[in-house]
């Protein structure tokens, strides 16, 4: 059987940044080259970014997606890596890319992969099975291909699919079978959720074992707008045995040896109709870079972790990328001396550094002494670049010049302290890091404009009760390595409050928190509707309290105003384009 | 050749108000009975109303629906109406209903037509053309059908479609010339678009010579979220020829007497597979209502109007609509004196009458003496519930407490604005209005959380050409009719202005904005890029700089703080509520 080493690379590019992807290609090849490796293969669009959404539909995008993966070729080649296969996801479209005036928007457009070669793309595959569910909108933006691209490399046949081909059943894999490959490169930009990696992992092997192949897993990492790409690359086995795996949420260059079943030419021939009406196309490449000497490359694998764990570092890398990628020096946020925005200043601090970290302590009259204690506490244990700025002078002057009561009162201390965040970061250029956690935005439980100010949400979508998860956790893994815990133990003991009243609690509007989230995870991530959480226990009158609330906040998850819709693109509702962008059309 | 008297009832349903909505076909049907018809339709999925988005996905939802069916053929046999045949749109799935905890999400949803009879859904007809682009995501949700049903009413062979099959070439249009029906009946929820009248009486047309057939359109009208639903429900023979057309924004029961061919036997008989794959499902309708006596019925068509009427109702109507459908009693906006705050108050009192509409002049030292006198003078012309609070006060203590300059002195203000602006809200009910237009949202030329505070923004979808054409327009229009313009002349001549700074104007930072404004729509609406727009003799520097700084608001777009997500189910990423839903789980 031929021996192949093979290099998974698994990076973090940026959406829109065709030059730095197309670097971070050549830099990381020439590692893999440097460690060896016959064939080398990247993450699902790669030279792009994933995911580009509506950027699909620019002509002029589609035009410099397909100029940058010539230019690597050629780059490549020059960097003195022609011989070595490189597999890259781009963007690509049906035609020629057009830039007149009255073009056509893009349809046609693929989700391609590259294998490039000797200064040239020598295949092309166009991903197959679309994702159109949760965060995946690809009916709306690609066309899927119909081939399956099988390229001879060092005697093996290789086929090349993307990301969801793996996911749904027949299509490629069964195809590969089919066409008797002994390799299948998968390359990704599959989203984390938690455990996603406990899925993954038993699907790849039933994969594996279904197409007779050895699967070669390559997935992207890093924080891309509300998305966090976790890595978790693999090969595995065509019996299904994992043979080596990568690290959550860091880049990583996964090298193995693989022994693999030489191409035995009988297999089915260029053009033939295969399942799923896939017809064969095969390539063929002649040269590689010489078998390396020495010992055998093995990739390893890893530990599980803990969920804790695995949230943590996902959080952290989805708030430094995005603070990174969109060129901001430093965030600001408020602390309360509450658990939540605690745990968001430690994951901050993290993230970035506790330079880069400024915690605003905004106290009010209602105020008690322990929530300031607990935020200068938080401060320094963490070395974040402490403030006091008392809000009363200000909310006293509104409420002397209009005639306010009751929960308008309330909330106007929450919009005065995001007044303040919002011209410190106008000031002095911090983003604005809002701390609202998932159970409070499920029912509403804050204030348009106030404590939901911000830029960005690193707990926007963690559970009140995993909040406190995590604090412990994060406590007991400073101690672990020696550190000083960073969350002071009476912002994660004491009972939550928004203090916009005298002795006010959480516990006065909403259930317990551990009677709430579970309720909550049925209807929001379950999809259960009434009888059903009755059915799974729930208190009935709870239950519908609870509805009515997640309901009825819909208006301030949005916070942006919609408005009546009168073209073909409005904005919010039909435009749909990442923040985190650095395609530029003037270079 | 058989008479049928066709009514098409061109109503205005609610998201989720299942029993409101049932109520509204029972009262529309008895009115087309009384107005002799034989026949009624109503728009696509009235029961559920339109667009549900993931409401779909709930086990319990989809049971309502169906249990609403059921019961509205009942009551509609119950008022005396059996023998009338009634199509609705609503929302089904395959197979039963689930409501245990484990339930499957709803997978497998249909968008369906049902014609009612004799208190039963004597025929369904599932959505074949699925579309997802623009607003529309029906991949998403729906399954597509694969029968053509072709219902035999007074002995003419009828066939229900749905929206979207009539967009797109072939399925059912094409197989109903192959079934040799003389009718069919196409159920919408077209949203409105400027101009988008013209092209659906040229497609209409197409369709029916295709399909040799009479068509019934009829579509929905009213405001849901971002949405609006013109109505332009129309007959057109199978000649191409126009015999009917409602009027827009109005709910209108259009009546006419249609002479058709009867069924002659010799078609394609039930089970046969016509084109695409459709299977001819068929059934009949054996008792109907007397024909009628007296004159002939005929809905007559309507005159086009300027494209400015036609947004100015959309955008009244829409308004409207949000308001009442969310249940606010009244709103309030900030009268800076410029334009596009007059003429957000112009169709607020349109919408709404002036006292529902609280207007508030909150100048600062900054405020011309004319900007404050415009605001007056638009107060005094339409009669809304006027106030002057001064923000200076607060902005002085602010500037007292911290040390800002340049751009944080400038937000300050506008952010001042909308602690004021929300405090109201907060204090007497008022839902506050967004008065930002399309140029400045493209651009990002506005305050996060300042002058963007606001549930709805009316002219966030219009450029700001537009916006003087539009409160011309609307001045002209009242003229004719006698009334007084509610729009100051002065706010529609004067160069635009922010007032955030001593003698600031718009084009100290913008291009002017006719200028400015093609571009943008090159760029947004159309899709193109840097080259395409030069090539259409733009000055390369003015698009490089207008499209770096579309290319750099979209944060401020969004102002919903986006963050990571870790779950299947992340608040704004993966899940797509409406704003506007009357669905509450516990009824």
């Amino acid at each position: 059987m031929p021996t192949l080493r093979l290099a998974l690379c698994q990076v973090n590019p940026s959406v829109g940044d065709l030059a730095g992807n197309a670097e971070l290609v050549r830099s990381w090849s020439r590692r893999a080259a440097d460690a060896g490796a016959q064939l080398v293969a990247f993450p699902e669009m790669v030279l792009t970014g994933y995911p580009v959404e509506d950027l699909v539909f620019r002509r002029s995008f589609v035009a410099a997606s397909r100029a940058a993966l010539d230019r690597l070729a050629g780059d490549l080649a020059a960097d003195g890596l022609g011989d070595l296969p490189v597999v890259v996801g781009y963007l690509d479209a049906d035609g020629p890319p057009q830039i007149a005036a009255d073009a056509e928007p893009g349809r046609g457009a693929r989700n391609a992969a590259a294998l490039l070669h000797r200064g040239a793309a020598v295949a092309t595959y166009f991903k197959h099975h679309l994702p159109n569910y949760g965060v995946f909108d690809e009916d709306r933006y690609f066309v899927p291909g119909d081939e399956l691209t099988v390229v001879r490399v060092g005697g093996v046949d290789v086929t090349l699919t993307i990301c969801e081909d793996l996911w749904q059943a027949g299509g490629p894999f069964a195809a590969a079978r089919q066409a008797g490959v002994g390799l299948v490169v998968n390359i990704n930009g599959s989203p984390y959720e938690l455990n996603k990696d406990d899925i993954r992992l038993p699907l790849v092997r039933r994969r594996a074992v279904e197409a007779g192949a050895t699967i070669a897993y390559v997935n992207m990492t890093g924080g891309q707008d509300e998305l966090v790409f976790e890595g978790d690359s693999m090969i595995v086995g065509a019996d299904g045995g994992l043979l080596a795996r990568a690290p959550q949420f860091v880049e990583h260059l996964l090298v193995h040896d693989l022994e693999l079943p030489g191409a035995t030419g009988d297999g089915v021939g260029d053009g033939e109709e295969l399942t799923d009406g896939l017809r064969v196309v095969r390539r063929t490449v002649d040269t590689l870079p010489a078998a390396p000497t020495g010992p055998a490359a093995t990739g390893g694998t890893i530990e599980p972790v803990a969920d804790e764990a695995e949230v943590w570092h996902a959080l952290v890398l989805g708030l430094r990328d995005y603070v990174n990628k969109n060129r901001f020096p430093s965030v600001v946020l408020g602390l309360s001396g509450g658990i939540d925005s605690a745990v968001v200043a430690a994951l901050a601090v993290d993230a970035l550094g506790p330079s880069r970290v400024v915690g605003v302590s905004l106290p009010s009259q209602h105020s008690s002494e322990h929530s300031r204690a607990d935020a200068a506490d938080l401060a320094t244990r963490t070395g974040l670049d402490y403030r006091v700025e008392p809000i009363q002078p200000m909310v006293d002057t509104f409420l002397a010049n209009m005639s306010l009561s009751g929960v308008a009162v309330e909330n106007l201390q929450a919009r005065v302290r995001g007044v303040i965040l919002m011209a410190l970061s106008n000031q002095e250029g911090h983003l604005v890091l809002t701390t609202g956690n998932k159970s409070e935005l499920a029912v509403g439980y804050s204030t348009l404009y106030g404590d939901s100010v911000g830029g960005y949400n690193p707990v926007k979508d963690v559970w009140k009760t995993l909040i406190w998860r995590l604090a412990k956790w994060r406590n007991v893994d400073a101690v672990r390595r020696g550190e000083t815990p960073p969350i002071p133990e009476n912002s994660i003991g004491k009972p939550p409050s928004a203090e916009l009243s005298p002795g006010q609690l959480d516990s006065d509007t909403l259930p317990d928190y551990d009677v709430l989230d579970p309720i909550l995870i049925g209807y929001v991530d379950g999809d259960l509707g009434r009888e059903g959480l009755v059915a799974s226990g729930h208190d009935p009158a709870v239950v519908d309290k609870v509805l009515r609330m997640v309901d009825t906040a819909e208006y301030k998850r949005r916070q942006a105003a919609p408005g009546t819709k009168i073209s073909m693109k409005a904005f919010g509702r039909d435009r749909r384009l990442p923040v985190t962008n650095r395609w530029r059309e003037d270079g």
